[in-house]
C-alpha cells in the first residue's frame, strides 16, 4: 500500500516526504538515509526550528508522544531490548542538520561488541557514520561522497527507503488496531 | 533558602531529595552525583519504571516539558551553546539504573577538544564516568570506590550537591517570574 502523506514533508532543506512512515499534527518519524544499526529513525517536529527549546507546548508534547509510539514499534519490529535515544540540540552537541531531530536506536544484547561495545553506538552518531546532514548534501549532489566520507556505508536507495517506510507505516498501524482492541476489551 | 520538597524522593533505589532542584506533579529534576561537565542534570517520572514505553500519557507531557523548562535554565546559567538530552532506555542501551531518566549536558564551542572532539560526551556517557548507578552504589556503601573506577572524579558531598540544587531552584523561579512577566507585558 503507497503510503498518503497528504503535503510535501521538510527536514531542514531537504525534500524527505517519501522517507516519512508517520505523520501527526504536528511532528513527522523518517526512516535514515545510513542508519547507524537496522531500525534506527527520527523524530521531527513540522516546524523547521533548531532547538527544542523553541516549541511550544503543543509541540514538545506531541514530538514525545511520537517518539513513544514510533519507538514501541521499532523496538517490538526489530525484536530490540533496548533504545538510545538522543537530541544533538545545537551545532556545538553536534546537530548537522538545523532542525530538531530525535534519534531513536534499537538496541540488542552485545549488538556492538565487534565495533568494540556498546557505547559506541555515539561515537557512530556524533562521527562521520552518523552525519545526518552530509549524508543528505551527498544525494542532492548525485550522491558523490565527501573524500572523507566512510566507505563501507553507501546511502541507501529511494526505493529501498519507500519500501521501509511503507512497512513501518503498516506496523504503526498494527499497534494502533491492537492498543484499541485490548483497551476495548478491558473496559 | 532551603529547598521544600514535600516528600522523600527516589531515583531507583536511591533516596535522592536533598539532589532534587525542581519538582512537577510527575517529574523531577536533580543534580549529579559526578557531572559529566557542569550542569549535567537529570530529568525522571516520580514514577519509578525502567522503561520510556511504560510511561502513560500525561507523564511523557509532564517529563518533557520539564526537560525543556530545565534544559533551558542550565543552559542560561553555565552561558552554554547547545545540549546533549539522551536516554538510555533499557539495560542494553546502557542504562545503569532501572528508572527512567533523561540526561541533559550543556555544551560549549570545543568544550571537550582535550578530551579528543565533542563526541567524547558519548564515550563518557556510557563509559565509568556516566555510570549513575555505580557512583550512587559506591555512596551508598560508604564512598569507597571499586577498583576499577575512575580516580580522577570524586563524587560530590551532600553538602556540595545540596548548595548546586538551592542555586538551581532559585534559577528555575527567576525563568518562572521572567516568563510571567513577558507574558503580561505582550498581553
Amino acid at each position: 500500500m503507497p503510503l498518503l502523506i497528504p503535503k510535501p514533508i521538510h527536514f531542514g532543506p531537504f525534500l524527505v516526504t517519501s522517507q516519512v512512515f508517520h505523520i501527526t499534527p504536528l511532528s513527522f518519524a523518517l526512516v535514515n538515509l545510513k542508519p547507524l544499526l537496522p531500525g534506527h529513525i527520527l523524530v521531527s517536529p513540522i516546524r523547521r526550528v533548531p532547538r527544542l527549546s523553541e516549541l511550544n507546548h503543543a509541540e514538545v508534547t506531541d514530538l514525545f508522544m511520537t517518539v513513544q509510539r514510533v519507538s514501541r514499534m521499532v523496538e517490538r519490529i526489530f525484536n530490540a531490548s533496548a533504545l538510545n535515544i538522543a537530541i544533538q540540540d545545537g551545532k556545538d552537541a553536534g546537530q548537522s542538520i538545523p532542525h530538531v531531530h530525535c534519534h531513536i536506536i534499537p538496541r540488542h544484547k552485545s549488538d556492538l561488541d565487534h565495533k568494540g561495545g556498546g557505547d559506541k553506538i555515539y561515537e557512530m552518531l556524533d562521527g562521520e557514520e552518523g552525519n545526518v546532514g552530509k549524508h543528505f548534501w551527498e544525494r542532492e549532489s548525485g550522491g558523490f561522497p565527501k573524500p572523507d566520507a566512510d566507505e563501507d556505508r553507501k546511502p541507501r536507495s529511494e526505493e529501498e527507503m519507500l519500501r521501509e517506510a511503507e512497512w513501518f507505516a503498516e506496523e504503526m498501524i498494527k499497534d494502533t488496531v491492537s492498543r484499541q482492541s485490548s483497551n476495548n476489551s478491558s473496559s
